[in-house]
């Protein structure tokens, strides 16, 4: 291809001079909230003593409003919206980018939110495997109308090193368990709250108990994909999610949005250290 | 439930008056992004004689980023973000929305953007049927873990007079067609240009080729949950997509700005000649 068009991101090779912009990216962090992917930029320009304070970070995807991209060193942030497919087109485009750029040696994490399975709220999880809803370690992709079944395997030494992390921080409850990835919030997740629902809580709790007992610790709808597409391309990548709830004791998110942002602030804790540390800066 | 919160609106029966906030709405429109959603309530209000020139149109889930929502007299605009489970959320908020505030009568149609076979670009397809990837009227909803087939059935009715609007318009063409509904927008669509490509050209055009054989005319993501849902629900829709280019010929898309922004006024075009025809406005 002579150009190479990013539309997703409104970025393209013929544009945009990307081993300039890019060339030194070494961690990137994805999830879903665009305001939350901004305020890790700010987070973590901070932590690492690049950037200056009250300064502002402005959005690499300004042309769209379809994923926010931020930049500040070695660090890049993205936005992904929800569920598979939405964070499937960024990733296709993330990962052209960090060609195009010649970037190397560079670690992707998602930090994003979930539903815990049997753990306190505000609890973080690690990914160890990224199960579908049967439990199985598995991604289903459908190419030219044939479904195709990928791995989910992610980085063990990777939740290691982020496991330990959190030792260090030594400020909320972290496991590494299984994630559940689903492709729908309500229904698939075993939800009593949704639009429809025709099943009844007795099956509802034989569901997530099944899922506990399969080594699953918290359900989101991002991870699976993920997993498979970093796999495919030799990417070192991790999962670090924050529990909103426990899905044994409810369905509706109903933490007051003061507890709820000091929650989702605690992946990026976790990962702005981690970046530290690697960095040599703690 | 006492009350109900809709998470990813920001909303809820025990902090907002369902009834006297949406009692009044008779249409929704949905899309994907945003700015696009705003753009439409700005001009549909213009339209109905509703809005004052210049009419600032406030975000009624300002509380949150998921998603975003205007509303002018007895149209909501709403966007849902890409994929099928972000829409599926979307939807499922909707619908308890509506049902809380004790609407009726209400018409939903979504506006997107898609992928054209065999159509000049900037032509609209009114959906007929939304498919799967392998050209059947279903969708997968997976339930406990197990797969339940949905119809995607939508209404023949609505869509005749979406098309006979099109005619009244007489600016762009308009067919209706069958619409895939895929869960990836780079290899589930036959694209070469993703990060990963395991196929080559000629399997691309063959399964191209085939879609259009069972009367395909446009892809995007969204069609099959969103006819799924209103189909349970029992609330009339259509799904209205211009297409930004003829996959036939290519998978980038590679039209100017100005000419995309052009493209996508066409479906709200449309939609909105409908509505004012609704009430009586034409």
């Amino acid at each position: 291809m002579k150009d190479d068009i990013l539309y997703h991101f409104a970025l393209g090779t013929g544009t945009h001079d990307f081993p300039a912009l890019f060339g030194d990216v070494k961690f990137v962090c994805v999830g879903g909230s665009p305001s939350r992917m901004k305020a890790f930029i700010t987070y973590i320009a901070e932590e690492l003593g690049l950037g200056s304070v009250g300064a502002d970070y402005p959005n690499i995807c300004a042309g769209t409003d379809r994923y926010a991209m931020y930049k500040v060193g070695p660090v890049l942030s993205v936005s992904h919206g929800m569920g598979i497919p939405s964070i499937a087109i960024m990733l296709h485009e993330l990962i052209k980018l960090l060609y195009h750029s010649k970037c190397s040696n560079v670690t992707i994490i998602r930090i994003g939110t979930s539903g815990g399975i049997g753990l306190e709220p505000g609890s973080v999880v690690i990914t160890s495997q990224s199960v579908d809803a049967t439990f199985k370690p598995q991604f289903e992709q459908v190419i030219l109308g044939k479904t195709v079944i990928r791995s989910t395997n992610l980085d063990d030494q990777l939740a290691k090193e982020l496991m330990q992390c959190s030792k260090e921080i030594n400020e909320f409850n972290t496991v590494i368990g299984n994630t559940m990835c689903t492709l729908d919030f309500y229904e698939g997740q075993a939800r009593l709250d949704g639009a429809i629902c025709l099943y009844v809580e007795e099956e509802k709790l034989q569901y997530l108990k099944a899922a506990y007992d399969a080594g699953v610790r918290n359900i989101e709808m991002e991870s699976s994909v993920f997993a498979a597409l970093c796999n495919l391309s030799g990417v070192r990548a991790a999962v670090v999610c924050v529990t909103l709830l426990n899905r044994l004791e409810g369905d509706q998110i109903s933490s007051s949005h003061d507890v709820l942002v000091e929650y989702q602030q605690r992946p990026q804790k976790l990962v702005g250290h981690f970046i530290k540390k690697c960095l040599g800066k703690v």
